[in-house]
């Protein structure tokens, strides 16, 4: 009946209405603002076709926050708009305000999505200080990890 | 006297020599061939004056030769040009014959220069492989370190 | 006055009743049961005086359920009673149903107390696999990080 | 022929006399003294039959050598004298002469032989510092690797 077949295409139009409202949420884009479970913010402002991004860091309060300025970032993300919880590596190149001491952090994770939409970052990262030799080498490296959430 | 002009002028022409010809061994740079202690080889075929490289990698024959293709390597070196033993980090996303799951590298490390002019790179690295979700992160991230040496 | 004297005593004892009853919450012993943010639960049954410890791991669902049995593990924490949050380590040496390669995992990390009193042990580990030969040690470890909460 | 059975025979006990002296070099034991390959020393003094070992562990001159006295070590390795290349681990507690911060060290690795008989150790180990709250553990914790050959 029309009736019927109203009620059918009502149903289409909702369930792609539906669909559409979710797509960004089920694809995750690495572009937008973060913050990690340290009370750190990223800023992710560039994100092109092939995947890579570049961005800011701002270290939160416990990571000596005088010291630190917001800092360089630079990454890549993989097949960018086709994986729907696709694996990223970015590196924070530190600025600091009075050390000639080279920090850098390499990121190494997964974005995930929720089944309520919502994208969580989940990365291992290495932090590596320059040594003066490869004697020193042993101690140049911290390790951790990082969630970070998106600031809506 | 014109004999001891004749000789300083020698002198620092000798002194000029000998910082040329070492200037390239005292100041490690990324660009070139490179072989890991567990038998990879490692090309960075462009470096830039910013210090972004990009290059490839060639697994060794323990890490599944076979299965695995030449792969794509993006990264950066620290003051390329300024800093004699840069730190540095760069990226291998793995390019696989018959698998649909990605894999990725991020490597952090530093370029030393020995006495003898000797470059070696010396890294810690993160591979990580796509998982299904949160609850399979845990499993996502192996470690290890390399070592590099010039390959002549 | 003898009820001003009254009600100082009554507070005195308040105090130090309240003092006794968070003496063991602000100092961490690892003691008890415990489960980790991946839904793991470990037991330590066994603490002596030197700090060293026993106990057991029980695998949550995603690390392969039915798989994993339960297994035994040991360890040592800093300074067992004296400081009030400390370091620690354990080693768990994986039961598994049908496997006959060699699992094991350690863990170091640091127990946290809370101003409200609350435990958190907070823990990077090294899961190994026994691989065939050096040429397959490169990838026979995983990392990660766990954060575990007592079970009352 | 008496000549050709006594050739056997020799063969034979020639064959037993090499399976002899290989067995030892075959089947992995910590026990003994190891050079690690940024030049520190750990002795394993004392390997029970469950596998479980103490000993020693003397830092090298990179290591800040005067500050750090030699440290107690405890670990396990896997089935001892049943597993030609057994997986450990083991736990060293720094002891520091000036400070008081806890420092302890988790090695996990697996020890194998090569052809020749010469055993290697090959470990990735965390150096974790106490700290003074959750917001600064991220910091706490260093990761390299370490490869030790037997001194004899």
């Amino acid at each position: 009946s029309p009736v019927a077949m109203g009620s059918g295409a009502f149903t289409l139009v909702l369930a792609l209405a539906l669909v559409a409202s979710t797509t960004l949420a089920l694809q995750c884009l690495l572009s937008g603002s973060w913050r990690s479970d340290t009370g750190c913010r990223m800023v992710v402002s560039f994100l092109s076709k092939d995947g890579s991004f570049s961005g800011s860091y701002l270290p939160g309060p416990a990571a000596g926050g005088s010291e630190i300025l917001t800092s360089p970032l630079e990454g890549t993300q993989q097949d960018a708009g086709l994986v729907p919880q696709p694996t990223f590596s970015f590196t924070v190149r530190w600025q600091l305000r009075d050390s000639e001491t080279a920090r850098t952090t390499a990121f190494l994770g997964q974005c995930y999505v929720g089944t309520n939409g919502e994208e969580t970052l989940h990365a291992l990262w290495l932090l590596r200080e320059a040594a003066n030799s490869p004697d020193e080498d042993w101690k140049a490296t911290r390790i951790g990890t990082s969630v970070f959430t998106r600031i809506k």
